[in-house]
């Protein structure tokens, strides 16, 4: 199962030509889950070729314009395009009459239903039980409410090891209780125990989408198990004061969060760089110095989650 | 006076990296006016290096959001900036509200202040009256409440010819009443006429930009006299049934405008191209069949506005 996620936007509040604002996108299987929606996410999306088709799900983490205002282009685009397929959006609850009026000003009728799941209370929640994933969001500390997304697999089935199963004479009819754990009992009355007939599924991948937020070790029960962590790094460990006046991270204390919650497990994904930096390899490395884990969010990348990226394609 | 303008988009309502949404700068000497701002227009002027600072005066002529979806994306940035100077928006009157409960979710007050000019009449009016420039807006036919705009320099001075002026004997401190045109009375009563001694102002230069519109006649009022026109050809001719359905024009219709107001002076200025073409050229060569001095609105470049072309820099 192929999961991941792909950058279309690294950078912070202004955005330049060769860095967009803030948006990700999920990739799980052919399912394709935006995360936030700066201006030019769409443009983005023609350039590294990713099928808008492919989205059904948009999740945004809170109302600053570098994470949202390239939503109602992205709408008006999925309309024009003869869409169809019903259309998933979680936010914070004001960006429902935000979509609205626009829509209403330019008397555009979406020929899609949209629904619109209001986050409205700072609280760790499950907003989207799917078939393979759950996805939950969790408070950051931000300047408004503002939210993270965890995406999770949920727990696969144990494999039925077929020759052995056929060597004990369990009737394939029986195959589905073997993935669930059962024994099987033959018609002798003989036990035969499960963890001979099965190995165990591989263990449930997780994704931590950690949006805009202060350096808050409260996060550490979320990112915690987590194969890739997403931090944002507004800024270098030199512009600590600026970090915390705007309500931001540094580098560091990305790195120093991914290390308290992940110890020597999984990797950490930086981004939201502020303008005013020109060039990003000293994020990297500053990171590196606490959590060697840590990988820059580049435009355009597809980081693996949880498959060792020496296998990456 | 330098009097021209600048295409940042020149692509209808759906967006690609190649062909970002309508926008573009008319530039009077220092002054550029942003004349419509759909997504990604600070993404292009950073590109095209176009001066954020030397924007006060933003026109947008209708709420499709291929041509506004941009703006509160710059007043974030503008904001971010650290700008002080005030910004005017004319605009349709419902922009007003999108932009506020833009500003009120992300709990942004504004650094300087935003002086916004309702748009609700569909008549001809002037909507600033600036030093050298008059700006005024007209109704064009769309599906939406929409405006075109017009740029007209104001008529300039005569210009006092010294070498004439210092041989008749006319003091220095007269030479703004022959500026004003009056004739010089010499000390000993001996009248010497005005267009002796001066040469007429250039004509003002004209500007007519005319948004998204059906073909309409009722146009050539508002475009004669230009120097130059832009119309939208959204759509090849071969198109026009489609063009007529939503409101837009074809490459014939709007050279057949720009032939029956401006005759055989002026020039045409095309753009708004519909996502469904590839390439541009035939817009070009279609629109020339009628009026041979007809040009594609090209991202980047820069257009005259009565200068003769070939003095271009």
């Amino acid at each position: 199962m192929h999961f991941s996620v792909t950058i279309l936007g690294n950078n912070s509040a202004i955005p330049s030509p060769d860095r967009f604002p803030t948006s990700q996108v999920v990739n799980y299987e052919n399912q394709a889950f935006l995360v936030d929606c700066g201006e030019g996410t769409q443009i983005q999306m023609s350039k590294f070729r990713i099928r808008k088709s492919r989205i059904d799900h948009i999740f945004i983490s809170h109302l600053h314009g570098d994470h949202y205002f390239g939503l109602i282009g992205l709408i008006n685009s999925f309309n024009l395009s003869q869409r169809t397929e019903a259309l998933h959006i979680y936010a914070p609850a004001e960006l429902e009459s935000i979509l609205q009026l626009q829509l209403q000003c330019a008397a555009t009728t979406l020929q899609f239903p949209l629904h619109f799941h209001a986050l409205r209370y700072p609280q760790h929640q499950v907003i989207a039980d799917l078939p393979n994933l759950t996805i939950s969001c969790f408070p950051t500390r931000h300047r408004i409410l503002c939210f993270g997304f965890i995406f999770e697999e949920k727990p696969r089935k144990r494999h039925v090891i077929a020759e052995k199963a056929q060597q004990a004479g369990v009737p394939v009819s029986f195959y589905k209780n073997l993935q669930n754990g059962e024994d099987y009992i033959s018609p002798t009355g003989n036990v035969i125990p499960n963890a001979s007939l099965t190995l165990p599924p591989p263990k449930p991948r997780k994704y931590c989408y950690c949006a805009d937020t202060l350096y808050d070790e409260s996060l550490i029960t979320y990112i915690s198990g987590s194969d890739l962590v997403y931090h944002e790094t507004t800024y270098l460990q030199q512009d600590l004061n600026r970090a915390v006046e705007r309500y931001h991270s540094t580098t560091i204390q990305a790195a120093t969060l991914a290390r308290k919650a992940l110890g020597n497990s999984g990797k950490l994904l930086i981004g939201h760089f502020s303008s005013r930096y020109e060039h990003l390899e000293v994020f990297e490395a500053e990171c590196r110095t606490v959590f060697p884990e840590t990988y820059l969010a580049i435009q355009g990348a597809t980081y693996f989650i949880g498959t060792p990226w020496k296998e990456r394609i």
